[in-house]
């Protein structure tokens, strides 16, 4: 099978581009200093070349994740690096300690004893470093720390996700707040103790010399969006939501990939030699640059969306092709949910 | 069940604000006069109370919709408003036609042969009425018909969306301009025949009096979201993604419902005395109106989203709730995908 022969709106993978994302990141940070990120792809066969080039620890933001991942048999260490009260999934992350490493974050008392209750056996304190989202106050830590080893609860380290300063360019300038906000983060883990000190993402992953982080979570560099796509890095676009051009007037084209295949919170989506105008439930409407040949109805589109981790968890399969186009596998995003 | 032992996020649908909508617009528009469309909540179990009211003719926007509207046994006329070429969608569609009415929408010689090709009997065409997206040009609607018709397929008249009119504030400019795009419409009917002038959504369904539209297409009015939910109507919110929240600050807390649960394509969602910050992929930030007390850890919170249909592609189920709260159905939504 081909791209051309897809049915659309499909997501598509460049299968040489994701493995030079991903040796890419792993030359920069080897086995187990990258928690590659799961979220941002939410797919067990793209996990598995992750872990292909020396990763084993991953991250995940839902409880499903951790134990779609373990399913797979991919990964061995799993860091829930995100906040939940739910007994039910607290539960079922217990009953499968056995068949990995599970690690919950907490950042309240409350977080503390829904994962003691659950019989979760290992914690990690999430530290606030700035981003208004998750994460105690760094006065909080050591407390907490010492009220989950009260309880038995092994405390593996601290987290904090520097996710305010993804997007500054200036380099020097977002170097200097990633230090800023990792000194915070040594500090609590002096209060916390363990061996883990965890951060990061894809905009900020070469931003940790001189600091005590000893592991990455970055999700994003794998695949890439247009939203990362405008910082400096050396991590290349590998996924597009490819389209068929539908419609084609005098002034506009229209190509049947819209809302429901992409996500717009980080700004309209882009097509390489186009200008796109605005996207529906079902549809992107578009027009080439000046000088660009008008599309023709059926042909193909690639669509480059502003933020992959919502994207690819609105589809069912991630078609992975060569530089031939031809699709040489069909990973399902088996991740979704929660 | 109750909606506080819901895992989260969940959408959740009251049950009186869902039947009053429907109640509402079947006043309106009784019968075969409203084709709702199910894009805007991909679930037959709604669709089922909208057929309860005396609708029993659908507008889809995939064929998907069509065969899953068709499988539950809800409707018997379909019409896929939306251009189609995969051949393979269409031959299921033509499969299905000694179950159910189907008529396809087409715009373009090349949606018209992809349509004859697979074995479509019946098609509407789309007419451009002002919204840069698909729809034939006025000047191209009789001869795509005569082209049709010379197939031996039967042409059951025009549609057209003026979707670029559905945000006008001013009801007499809205009206007005309204009244000029259906007389373009009804310009194209003359050259097209047939007997249906089918147009409009939840934004333009009471402007259609002194036009020759016969059926219009509204699906929003049903749920409702914070968009729609700005004009002035009768329509009031019947659904949001219900959250828990899972960490509070000094200055801020944090709900698990997120980008993958609601679109934010219209938006930041609502969430009722509070101001929203921002969404993450699984989190919103906000915080209490001045004078509204603090949420507590574990409360639950009802976002109002900004944009219906997406939020909708985005989960599996929808929880019916009554006025006490109590979950007194699951509806599957089971028309995602394409």
């Amino acid at each position: 099978m081909h791209i051309y022969d897809l049915p659309t709106p499909a997501v598509v993978i460049d299968v040489a581009a994701l493995h030079k994302n991903i040796a890419t990141m792993a030359d920069i940070h080897p086995g187990r200093r990258l928690r590659p990120h799961v979220k941002a792809h939410k797919c067990t066969g793209l996990a598995a070349e992750q872990q292909g080039v020396g990763h084993r620890s991953f991250t995940c933001a839902t409880p499903r994740e951790i134990l779609g991942m373990i399913a797979a048999e991919v990964g061995d260490d799993f860091l829930l690096a995100n906040e939940t009260l739910d007994p039910l999934r607290l539960a079922a992350l217990a009953a499968a300690q056995d068949d990995a490493l599970i690690t919950v974050a907490i950042d309240s008392e409350e977080t503390l004893m829904a994962a003691d209750k659950a019989g979760i056996r290992n914690v990690m304190i999430d530290v606030n470093v700035g981003l208004p989202r998750c994460g105690c106050p760094l006065s909080m830590a050591g407390r907490l720390a010492d009220a989950a080893r009260v309880r038995g609860i092994n405390v593996r380290g601290v987290m904090g996700y520097e996710g305010h300063l993804m997007m500054v360019t200036d380099r020097d300038e977002k170097r200097t707040r990633v230090q800023q906000a990792m000194a915070l983060l040594a500090e609590a883990h002096e209060d916390v103790g363990g061996d883990i000190v965890s951060a990061g993402g894809t905009g900020t992953y070469d931003m940790f010399s001189g600091t005590t982080v000893n592991e990455v979570q970055a999700g994003s560099y794998a695949l890439m969006d247009s939203h990362y796509g405008q910082l400096d890095s050396p991590f290349v676009q590998a996924m597009w939501v490819v389209g068929t051009v539908i419609s084609v007037q005098e002034k506009w084209s229209v190509a049947d990939v819209g809302l429901k295949s992409l996500s717009l919170d980080h700004g309209d989506p882009k097509i390489e030699k186009h200008s796109v105008w605005f996207c529906s439930d079902e549809h992107t409407t578009f027009s080439p640059l000046e000088g660009e040949p008008r599309p023709k109805i059926n042909d193909r589109v690639f669509v480059t969306p502003s933020h992959i981790d919502p994207t690819m968890a609105m589809h069912d399969i991630a078609y992975v092709a060569n530089q031939f186009g031809e699709i040489i596998a069909e990973w399902p995003i088996d991740l979704r949910g929660w």
